[in-house]
C-alpha cells in the first residue's frame, strides 16, 4: 500500500494521455513527483511530458501491471476508464482516486441522477428506457421536447439527441444505437454554470468560484470566472458540492455542471469525476489551479487555496483556431495554453487561452 | 534554419538537465512545445519531463548532432556550456539563444566586468592576475580586503576567497588552483538586489521588479520581491538592464545581480545569461514567469507582462530542508516547487517555496 501523504519523488500514475493528463502531469512535476502515463497511443500530449509512457489499452493487464509496479497512486483524466481496470489496480494495492464509487456513478447517467437526487442535489426529471416502447413511454412521462442520451459513454454532445415529439422517441432510440438510454426533461435555465470542487483524503474540501459557461454544438467554447453571482448562489453551489463530494466519498477534483433557473434554483446537469474544461480558468485565475489541486488530493496532501486572483475569460481553441497562436501570444492580457496535439481536426480541443484582469 | 517565431509543436532543445532545465521544460510544454534535453546523467530533473533525453556530455558531437536533428532552437540552463558546443550547433543552422556573445562574456569574469563598465553598467574596481606575483600586485592595487575569484567556472560561492592582506595573495592564488583570477574590491553595499530582464528576437525588452536577496555561505537563501525600493531605484536598474541586454544583443532571460550602495548607486555584481534563482518568485508573483518568458524570447514570441500580482518571499530548500514538504504543503500562503532530485545532499537545491500575499 502507498504511504500517504505521498512523498515527492514518488510516481503518480495517470490513465489517459490527452490534454487533461498533460496538465495533470505538469502540475505533478512542479510538486516533485514523477509521472507514468498509460495511454493507447504511442504519441500523446501527456506521454510527451511523462517520465514513463506505457503504451496500451486501459484493459491491457500487462500494461496495468507495469503501471502498478511503478506507481503508488493512480488517477485518470477520463471517466470512462473501465471499472474493471480500476478494480484490478486496487486489488494490487494501488490507491486509485477518485475511487470506484465515483466512477460507477459517473459512468451511468441513470445512476448519476439517482445518486444526485438521493443526496439533495436536484436535477431535471428523468426516466430510463431499454426498448423503443419504453423510450416512447419515457418521453410521454417526462414531456416533449426531451433530451435522450445513451446511459453510458458520450461527451461533448455526442450520444444525445432532442426528441421533439413523443412519437419520435422510438426512432431516436434507434439512432442512438438501441442501447439503454436516459430521457431528461428540458431545463428552463437562464444560464449554464459549473463549479470545480475538491476533496482531500482527510475529508477536507475546497471549492472554486462558479464559472459561467457557453457551449456551441455541445462543445464548451467559453467560460467566464468568477461568474457574476450573488453570494447566495455561490453558497448554494458549495452546498451541492459538499453533498456530492461526501456522498461519493470522493478524493480529487470534480467538475459539477449546473443549470441556473430563473428563480436562482440550481439543478445539477452532470458531474465529471476529474479535472474539467470549465476549470481551466483556474490556471491563471487562482494561486493553486485545479490540476495541482487534484494532484494534492490524490497524493493525500493538504488542499490549496481556491480564492480567485484574476477575472478570467477562458476560450477553447478548437481545430484551426489554434493556428492564431501568434496573435494570442502578442496580447498582453492573454495566457496561452497549447496541448501539443499533432493534427488540428475540426472541433478538436487544441488548447485554450485565458484572458485575465486582476481582481 | 528555424522559422521564427517558432510554431507550437516544434521542439525546443535545452542543454542541462537540472532544476532550471526542468522548469524551462515545463514552461515550454505549457506553450505546446516539445522538449529535448541534453544532459550527462541518465536520470535528471529535466530529463524526466522532456519528450526526449539525450544522454551525453556537452562536448559529445554525436549527442549534439542528435540534438540539432531534433530541434530548431536550443537554449541552456547553465552558462558554463562549452562555447565550442554552441558554435557547433550554430554552424548546423540551430538558433542558439542566448547567443555566443553573451556566453563568452559570462564565462570570463574579466570579460564580464570589462563589458559591463564599457556599457555604462558600473561594477566594483577589479584587476586580473595570472601569476602569484601578479595576484599580490592586483590586491595591492585594489586594496585589501579584496575578493579573489577564478576567472572561469565557479558558482554558489565556489572558486572564490577573501584576501585579508596583500601578503596573503600568493597563497590564496595557489589555493584557488593557480589559474587566472580576478581580484575585486569589496563593495560597501547596504543590500544585494537582482533584476530579471528579458529581450526578444525583435529587440523588445521586459523587466521584472527588483528582488532583494539574502545569501548564506555563498548560496541564495531567500528573495523578497518586489523589493521595497523607490521608483528611482527600479528605474536605475531598468536602465542598467537595457544597456546590458542591448550590449550583448541578447535573446532570452538574464539575471543581473546588483549591489545597492548607501547613496542608492547600483553596481553590477554579476550577470547570468539564463533564468536565475532570484527570479523563482515570478512563478507565483507574476502572470508570466521567468521560465515562460525565456521560452517566449528564444522561440521568437512576443514577451509577456512582468508586473507583479503578489508580494513573494522565496526560500530555497537546501538539502534536508526539503523533507519538510508536508508542512509547507499545509500552509495556505505557500506554493511548493520541488525539483525531483533523488538525494538531499547538504546545500543542494532541492526545491523552493514561494510565500505569497496578494498585492
Amino acid at each position: 500500500m502507498a504511504a500517504l501523504p505521498l512523498a515527492p519523488g514518488s510516481t503518480v500514475g495517470i490513465l489517459g494521455g490527452g490534454q487533461l493528463g498533460r496538465m495533470l502531469a505538469l502540475a505533478a512535476a512542479r510538486l516533485g513527483f514523477d509521472v507514468a502515463v498509460l495511454e493507447r497511443q504511442a504519441d500523446s500530449p501527456a506521454g510527451r511530458v511523462a517520465m514513463k509512457l506505457i503504451v496500451g489499452a486501459y484493459e491491457d493487464e500487462a500494461a496495468l501491471e507495469e503501471l502498478a509496479q511503478l506507481t503508488d497512486v493512480v488517477t485518470y483524466e477520463f471517466e470512462n476508464v473501465p471499472a474493471k481496470s480500476v478494480e484490478w489496480l486496487v486489488t494490487r494495492g494501488v490507491e486509485v482516486a477518485p475511487g470506484p464509487k465515483a466512477l460507477a456513478v459517473a459512468q451511468d447517467r441513470v445512476a448519476e441522477k439517482t445518486f444526485l437526487n438521493a443526496n439533495g442535489a436536484p436535477t431535471v426529471a428523468f426516466a430510463e428506457a431499454d426498448t423503443p416502447e419504453a423510450a416512447v413511454a419515457a418521453v410521454a412521462q417526462i414531456g416533449a421536447p426531451a433530451l435522450m442520451k445513451t446511459r453510458r459513454e458520450g461527451y461533448d454532445g455526442k450520444g444525445q439527441r432532442w426528441v421533439e415529439h413523443a412519437a419520435d422517441a422510438a426512432r431516436v432510440f434507434a439512432e442512438l444505437g438501441s442501447v439503454p438510454v436516459i430521457v431528461e426533461a428540458r431545463a428552463d435555465f437562464v444560464r449554464e454554470l459549473s463549479i470545480i470542487a475538491a476533496r482531500g483524503r482527510d475529508g477536507g474540501t475546497a471549492v472554486y468560484p462558479l464559472a459561467e459557461n457557453h457551449h456551441e454544438k455541445g462543445i464548451l467554447r467559453r467560460s467566464i470566472a468568477p461568474a457574476k453571482a450573488p453570494k447566495a448562489l455561490q453558497d448554494r453551489a458549495e452546498r451541492i458540492s459538499a453533498r456530492v463530494l461526501s456522498g461519493l466519498e470522493y478524493v480529487g477534483v470534480i467538475g459539477i455542471e449546473l443549470f441556473e433557473l430563473r428563480d436562482g434554483t440550481l439543478l445539477v446537469n452532470e458531474i465529471a469525476p476529474r479535472v474539467h474544461n470549465t476549470g481551466h480558468w483556474t490556471m491563471d485565475g487562482c494561486e493553486v489551479d485545479q490540476f495541482e489541486q487534484h494532484i494534492r488530493a490524490v497524493a493525500g496532501w493538504s488542499l490549496g487555496p481556491t480564492h480567485p486572483t484574476h477575472q478570467v475569460e477562458m476560450l477553447n481553441l478548437l481545430g484551426e483556431e489554434a493556428l492564431a497562436w501568434r496573435r494570442f501570444a502578442a496580447e498582453p492580457e492573454t495566457r496561452v495554453h497549447l496541448y501539443g496535439k499533432r493534427e488540428a481536426k475540426p472541433g478538436r480541443k487544441m488548447g485554450h487561452i485565458n484572458r485575465v484582469k486582476p481582481l
